[in-house]
């Protein structure tokens, strides 16, 4: 197995360790439309200092990369048929132990990344309506991961955005990535954002490959 | 003054709750490079779940859109000179009162717009990186924020990211953007990323505007 980059173990207690991000995940949102009284805000923040003060003695060294997990999965294979979140835990899109991820749910079929779930009340721009940097945002995971698991992963050379319509907050969305073409050692990606059976957003990523291998050859993100 | 689209009113104890988002931001980025003993993990996991207890009965009903807070600055001069946080206080990239937000730091000058901060652990994609799909969320608030500073708010139409090299996770990062021209209804908009003073990525943006106020006349994101 080619050694990372990132040298960072798996967390000892994974499922203890998503419990926390999905409660925290919860309070970020709760926080997100809340107006409460000064007291209640008070006794709320001294809260989450003392679960900071718990923590942050067990913080490691360094900045785990978002595939950190992925040395339990070294098998190309096994990589290419799994489900994202297994090999992206910290990703900000997918990761389910990165509490800033909302977080979504992708899935490759073989050919194809497709995937589903809300964007809540964080990710809002205008209102009612997603944060178009959040869509930027998402497509540009999902073109990443569908590249890194067809063994096509390469460093994202541009990204474009069409934005057709507004991506509802909070409501079911749906996500499909292909690739679309290669040219030498360009890789053309495509993928979309629907909402109701209509796209919303559209996007075209052009990656290059290298000689070497990337750090997108080994499952990371380019 | 025109009437907003969102009717959520201003929080009534805004320091008190950035201290909170403050806190919980801090939480958040700790436990991203966290590896702690089950027992710790599940205190901290009560901790959060007794805040979330104490916030949930004072959300709002409906989602406050990311400019929420506008409705205290309703004048355009004063909108144009100010700093944009105070305008999208829920901002997901400048929003001191989203915890998901880093938050960055844009200033307008009248004509451009700069910024600087940090992108700490939640932020990562390959190991010491940017996540490129943030990236593109930071270049996409900055080129819309100089939009509604100038008074050429419009809604989104292609936004393209070209990835010049790697940005870094964790050091200074610096901001600039403004509109390159405008044709017809078409604004177009330019804005870069610089660590250590070299660019690593580009945003160019085609917004559209329209013959109603949009939201971004309003002062919110298109």
């Amino acid at each position: 197995m080619e050694p990372l980059d990132d040298p960072s173990p798996q967390v000892a207690h994974p499922d203890a360790m998503r419990a926390l991000v999905d409660a925290l995940r919860a309070l970020v949102a709760s926080q997100r439309t809340a107006d409460a009284p000064a007291e209640v805000l008070e006794q709320a923040t001294a809260l989450v200092r003392e679960a900071t003060t718990l923590l942050a003695p067990h913080e490691v060294d360094g900045i785990p990369g978002q595939n950190a997990l992925r040395a339990a999965y070294p098998d190309r294979d096994q990589f290419a048929t799994g489900d994202p979140a297994h090999f992206f835990p910290y990703s900000p899109v997918v990761g389910p132990l990165n509490a800033i991820a909302p977080p979504l749910v992708f899935s490759f079929d073989g050919e194809r990344m497709r995937g589903h779930g809300k964007l809540g009340a964080p990710y809002t721009g205008p209102p009612g309506t997603v944060h178009g940097g959040v869509v930027a945002l998402v497509l540009d995971e999902l073109l990443g991961a569908v590249n890194a698991c067809l063994g096509l992963g390469a460093y994202t050379g541009t990204l474009t955005i069409r934005y057709e319509q507004p991506t509802p907050i909070g409501r079911e969305l749906t996500f499909d990535a292909g690739v679309d073409r290669t040219e030498g050692r360009k890789v053309f990606t495509v993928g979309t954002i629907s909402a109701d059976g209509e796209v919303t957003a559209r996007a075209e990523g052009v990656f290059i490959r290298v000689e070497q291998p990337t750090p997108a050859d080994r499952g990371e993100r380019p």
